[in-house]
């Protein structure tokens, strides 16, 4: 085949991923992770049900390209702020709202477990970007750490939040009105960031 | 009926509800909630598939009595130590160690959903004396805070502490070795209760 008949079926295919990834997405957000099947993830996109495993390696690479769109979306909602000394709880409190208004496309986000293998390389650049986040405002409060520490600590607090949110809003462990999940949040983190100091 | 012949159908009614909840118990020990099928269990339990229905008033009456049990051993695991100043670091060590060592039955007490009904009493007050371990050493640190408050610390510092064990874990945002595990957790409870004095 010379390169220019290469060309053409290159971009199909990558028209075919796009088809793919929006029909997966469509499902993800309307019913989580649980929505999303195969056959009707092909009917959306107007292909045959094979034809997802020529676009993917598997259903997890689809899987991870939607979370891919959410990763994107939520760094969009979290880097909206300023940074004044506030800036973690603003960004615990729009982390919490980003769960609140996206649950089933964000839950997808951690529901989704990868079997035996390693996050590919180009999920985890997105995550690092997201996290990125948080390591500016943890630098201010703790200029001497080191880069790699900073980097534990910004997932650790990370990882803390999120427990709450989930926690919080699934109302696991109590009823939990959203005022008062708004409120606990906010007072841990500053909590924290006391015991940074 | 008499009350004499009504006493044996009510023991027997109570021993098949132990046979089913140690069979759904063994399922989920195995392979966490998606283990537990009710046709297996009732094989498991030696009775018909409908037997359940007249133990249980449904599946997830039956799967809160494995976790209630599964809450018991946790609390066990947990009010093992004494009350010194690193209690709270104690206590989130040991959640993490029973974690690991029982990933599926302690993934299933949060796995579980309960569509559109509150927690049952009974299962609520066995989750307060578990979180009532956290609420001792949160008091000693904050002896004026009133009691309601105190009880929302407990459960955001556990829904925090519970958020960095599930994601670690997991790895979901990094590859994290045990040890590098133990000592996030460890160092951010320690800065959490630096907050607090």
């Amino acid at each position: 085949m010379t390169e220019k008949q290469l060309q053409p079926a290159k971009a199909r295919r990558a028209q075919l991923r796009e088809r793919l990834i929006d029909a997966a997405e469509a499902a993800v957000e309307r019913g989580g992770l649980a929505a999303l099947k195969a056959r009707e993830i092909a009917l959306g996109a107007g292909c045959a049900l094979g034809a997802i495993y020529t676009a993917f390696e598997d259903l997890d690479e689809l899987i991870l390209c939607v979370n891919q769109r959410t990763l994107a979306q939520l760094e969009k909602a979290l880097a909206t702020g300023g940074a004044d000394g506030d800036e973690l709880r603003r960004l615990g409190a729009e982390y919490l709202a980003y769960a609140r208004a996206e649950a089933p496309r964000w839950r997808a986000l951690f529901e989704h477990r990868m079997p035996e293998k390693p996050l590919p390389e180009w999920y985890a650049r997105d995550l690092d970007r997201l996290f990125g986040l948080l390591e500016a405002p943890l630098q201010r409060l703790l200029p001497e750490e080191p880069a790699e520490a900073l980097r534990a600590k910004a997932r650790t607090l990370f990882s803390a939040v999120h427990g709450i949110v989930l926690l919080g809003l699934e109302e696991k462990l109590q009823p939990t009105p959203a005022s008062a999940l708004d409120a606990e949040l906010s007072a841990f983190i500053a909590t924290f960031e006391r015991g940074l100091r």
